[in-house]
């Protein structure tokens, strides 16, 4: 494990992104977002992503250089098409648009599609709320996870995260796939050697199972894989009703489509941005928003545990820690990127 | 097991209502609306609360004749005072206003607060998707359930509600807690002398248990409950932060307030409309959806599975088959509105 400043990670990934021909705009952009995500403690949509960026640019998944482009827009929506640029460029404006109708009519909503991997989806919402608003993004992706009660891949993880401003300090943020893990963490457990809790997948015949290979068809990780069984759904019903819901705002809202219509490792975006304004004066949100926060904090703990946090403050925390005393990276994950840069 | 038509159910409700002062509007929303929920199978929300509704108008919580009042409004957005009106009618004009104002801006919120218990969620979105809208419902409530971590109720049921209009027959429609259970589900184990699942509840001193009493301060039920335990989140961490997301929403948007604030049987709304059109056309969204649904229906199921259902379908088939063959009520329900209704 090496431990490495994160300011060197962005000019390092900044660099790495300028050397495929990224413009200045988009490999600042990007590069902040991945390391945004390993400072968060996010490692997995951190800089190990880049290696598989570089590979879109070069098989032109990515379009460097490409410009979104509204495909219709009303004083409160849009719909964007995002011309197959960085994801997180797309993503960056496509929220601030929404930010800005929201601030000109107290709602806006932006439909994205066409876009590539966004990365971290808090990174936007939390962009959003620092300009006072509070901000829903639900994305859609290729399928990894089967309806409840299916067998086969029909759902992507179809994350969600909200983030709402808090007036002082951090907001509060919530993010997470409504499948109960992604596919990355059952390819650790079965690259480690270990089995996988209950729940998690079940195989191609639609059997449970607590083995990690039977998520895959041969050739098994680490080679290319392909799904074989699927991914489960959080919560049952919940989760999946959840999913469902995500995959039509930002698969259908969008036009990208849904289940299986979405090419692997794009996203289709859903951004809502609600000013508080629209309904009640900003200090009495605040003063609501901060009790509320206050009375949890204080909150009796159950059996066991030292704090409660509110969604978002252990990432926040981590933010600070690694800020402080660099960002720890995996051997093989630093000698990947080490071996990209001396090329 | 008493089996009763709908139509009688709700000449009965009705007739209820008016006897202690509620006008022809409020009698018919109401009674219909709760007869609704047993036609879908939620029998919770259905004509067993008509006992507690009528103490409530005999204790002045739900005042009759009662007009909402909007506080504040822009074209795309409203704060509403619902003036301690039945929940019923507050909610459903509420919706319609969020929806009237979709229609014309393509986006519409509507917060409320003083407002009684609302009853089914799903009633509202899917009122709201019947006029080609998308609606998210959130609800928050007094507090039954803990934050990630604690041991006392701090949050509410906060239920959510979305309905996705498909073009052509019934919406999708989403509508779960929360929180794992409802208090009352874990009434219905203490009364019947079984134990719950593991991951329920928290007892007094925040250990895990699966003794329903734990849920209880004494006196235990079926006396006036006072909970002593606290219910805990479904999913963990995931459904914490929904839950206080729509705490936020339901609460401090509509001024009712957050955790605790939140009287007894009350409940604060957040409603939001999207219009589909202000995106991409009617046809191309619907077009998506459909395929969607059938894409799902057809999916390859797991093991023991017949069919997979999408959200609210089970419900949409109930109503069919309890319109046609009635609505089975148990006795001891029959038999206190028969009290009622012959006192």
């Amino acid at each position: 494990m090496k431990t490495i400043g994160f300011q060197k990670l962005i000019t390092i990934v900044d660099e790495l992104l300028k050397r495929v021909g990224a413009s200045d705009e988009e490999a600042a952009i990007v590069s902040e977002s991945l390391v945004n995500a390993n400072l968060a403690g996010v490692d997995s949509h951190g800089i190990i992503r880049i290696i598989e960026y570089i590979d879109s640019v070069n098989e032109g998944k990515i379009v460097l250089g490409s410009r979104m482009k509204k495909v219709y827009e009303t004083p409160t929506t849009c719909r964007i098409n995002g011309n197959w640029g960085f994801g997180q460029l797309v993503a960056t404006k496509a929220v601030d648009l929404a930010v800005e109708k929201a601030h000109n009519h107290y709602l806006g909503s932006v439909s994205v599609f066409n876009c590539n991997h966004v990365g971290r989806l808090a990174e936007y919402t939390i962009r959003a709320a620092k300009k006072e608003m509070i901000c829903l993004l639900t994305v859609n992706s290729d399928p990894t996870a089967a309806a409840f009660g299916g067998r086969k891949p029909i759902l992507g993880t179809n994350p969600l995260s909200y983030s709402i401003p808090t007036g002082c300090g951090n907001p509060i943020v919530v993010d997470f796939a409504t499948s109960v893990v992604s596919e990355g963490k059952v390819r650790n457990y079965f690259l480690k050697g270990e089995k996988i809790p209950q729940g998690w997948i079940v195989d191609s015949k639609g059997h449970p199972s607590t083995n990690p290979a039977d998520l895959y068809d041969p050739p098994l990780p680490p080679e290319d894989v392909k799904i074989g069984g699927a991914l489960l759904t959080f919560a049952g019903h919940k989760g999946y009703g959840l999913s469902l819901i995500i995959d039509v705002l930002s698969g259908a809202l969008s036009g990208l489509g849904c289940n299986g219509d979405v090419r692997e490792d794009a996203n289709g975006l859903f951004i809502t941005a609600v000013n508080p304004e629209g309904f009640i004066s900003k200090d009495e949100f605040y003063n609501r928003v901060t009790k509320l926060i206050r009375n949890i904090k204080s909150s009796p703990k159950a059996a066991g545990v030292k704090e409660i946090f509110i969604p978002g403050e252990i990432e926040f925390r981590e933010i600070e820690i690694r800020k402080r005393n660099g960002i720890p990276i995996p051997d093989e994950v630093w000698d990947k990127i080490m071996e990209l840069y001396k090329s």
